[in-house]
């Protein structure tokens, strides 16, 4: 089934991208940064005919008939935040614009994105995703894995066909990075004695990488100087890296009902996240409770939530929740930092608010 | 680790390529083929400088130090029968000889085979491969599954060195052609109404497109004209069904000893191969048989071999076996009669013995 026989899959789709900008724009009024709040509100209505233009092109990617493909498209029509093809559209709008190619790069990485998404449930034996039972527990995980490679061939021929071999060269570079990110955190697993370190490699590689890259195609395909997509880059990869440690934290300290997601799943598959690696040191208890609740899996669901409770508390009292934000912080200030090379203007305010808007999320 | 610091793994193994041509002409010579046996000892003198480069060459993809990396190269190691690096060889043969593009392109088509079996092995929970405990055995499944992801990034980015973009734009469809050839082997596992034109499907994505490639890759390597090319690939392909219906006779009828496979793999697995779906029309009691050998995971390993005995027994008394393997013959005639454009020499007589021998195989 392709599109074109099914044109309603895009009709019951809502605007998705614009959903986090006016969400994080409610959270940042509540929480007393009116003009952050009003500077969202400009951002989205200064991106939102690029962000149309992507969701629109996103539902040209062929359906197909095979288990594999829906398994792929039960995610991709989630929706998701779709940030990365937003960091493709706001650097090439420092550019000359966010034209066809840079389009199709957009939904590259959105789809590169998607796999590692559905290799990672996987991996991590998840049963939902955005809110909904993953690919895995619809289709197995066979097809998830399969829907995951798909993805990738797809996000891959998008890139080759726009002609820019740097981007493609760069791209399988990338995925290699994620690749090997990857590997370091599963070796990593349940490991009560992880360094900060290794944490900020893994960030770099999972995250970061593809930050940087969104950045760097956006910008190429605007056309931009080499020394602005070089900034634009290194904006994406401190970026990222912010953008994962804020993630860390919400793990912890997220209101679930703003996050949509479950608390301590990190915790649940023995991943140790920046928060937890500052606070370990600080606290000789928490290093016991930490212990018992990776190494524990008999513990009925009651035990395992009042364990997490207590972990989350002891972090919060050891300051390493502030702490893991303030490191974000300083991340995102150095992304904010690498805009000077930029005219000012509205790419450069679109830009800035995005950073601070994700030292700030809730979600 | 590099192998520049680890000279002893290259060392350490035989020039592994070279033995199945040399046991298949022991085989040959066996079962009264002596003129295929001669033919085989003078395909592997022709062949052996470069399959010994080959090997060579493929001590040199990145050993890296991640458990992904490690996963891959477990595999890796343990070598296989390079038939499709061997097609790479054989068709740059065909022109100006097996150079270092080409050797590149016969790695990349070494790592993609290898990926689909890291990929493979975690879809069919397999204990073993090539005689020992598999990738994910040793290395967990996701390590297996990232193993294969990053095999396939480094196949393509040799590819894309060469610089021959069609051959890249061809690999990134033929990895979409198998992946959707898996996805249709997942959704016909276990229905016992399966039909030989979705068998033919599945054994042209997963295995022949590959061998098309293989011989594509080569003979545009060796610089053929685009008539020689599409012979080639035509001859691929031929040989790829050829070799996976002869593949599947042998799961029901082949020697433990010869083959170091056990048998009825696929039948577990709840694949329906073709000499199953020729027998099954055949003999009513074969589907009950069928039916409860892949319904029933609870019964004794005694009463599953017992049940797969009997139906191997009734497969090969409706004459399903020769029947499958006269339509193996058949695609194998044709990928040599393909051969008819290239001139009279080796390269064509080495091509043609290939082909008779995987007619003939028993492993």
């Amino acid at each position: 089934m392709t599109l074109a026989a099914n044109p309603s899959a895009e009709l019951a789709r809502p605007a998705l991208s614009r959903v986090p900008v006016t969400q994080l724009a409610g959270v940042c009024a509540d929480r007393g940064v009116p003009d952050l709040a009003q500077r969202l509100l400009e951002l989205d209505r200064w991106i939102a005919g690029e962000l149309r233009d992507f969701d629109r092109a996103l539902a040209t990617v062929p359906r197909g008939v095979r288990a594999v493909q829906a398994a792929a498209h039960h995610l991709l029509d989630l929706g998701g935040k779709h940030l990365r093809p937003m960091c493709v559209a706001l650097a090439a709008k420092c550019g000359t614009g966010f034209d066809d190619r840079a389009r199709q790069l957009a939904i590259a990485v959105e789809l590169v994105h998607t796999a590692t998404l559905l290799h990672d449930d996987v991996v991590d034996v998840a049963d939902t995703r955005r809110g909904q039972p993953s690919a895995r527990v619809l289709y197995g995980n066979a097809a998830s894995i399969f829907a995951g490679d798909w993805l990738l061939v797809e996000a891959l021929r998008r890139i080759r066909a726009t002609g820019d071999l740097a981007l493609l060269d760069g791209m399988l570079g990338i995925i290699e990075e994620m690749i090997l990110a990857e590997s370091l955190q599963l070796e990593r697993r349940g490991h009560i004695d992880g360094d900060v370190a290794d944490y900020v490699r893994v960030a770099e590689g999972k995250t970061a990488a593809l930050f940087r890259w969104a950045m760097g195609a956006g910008a190429r395909a605007g056309g931009c100087a080499p020394a602005v997509v070089a900034a634009l880059e290194s904006y994406g990869a401190d970026l990222g890296v912010g953008f994962q440690i804020v993630d860390d934290c919400l793990d912890f300290a997220g209101d679930v009902a703003v996050t949509g997601k479950a608390l301590y799943t990190d915790l649940r598959e023995g991943k140790l996240t920046l928060p937890l690696l500052i606070a370990l040191p600080r606290d000789r208890e928490l290093v016991a409770l930490v212990a018992a609740a990776i190494a524990d899996d008999d513990a009925s669901i009651e035990e395992q939530t009042r364990r997490h409770l207590a972990i989350g508390h002891r972090i919060a009292a050891t300051g390493a929740l502030a702490e893991a934000r303030a490191e974000a912080q300083a991340r995102i200030s150095r992304a904010i930092a690498a805009l000077a090379v930029l005219p000012e203007g509205p790419a450069r305010a679109a830009l800035t608010t995005v950073a601070e808007a994700t030292a700030t999320r809730e979600k």
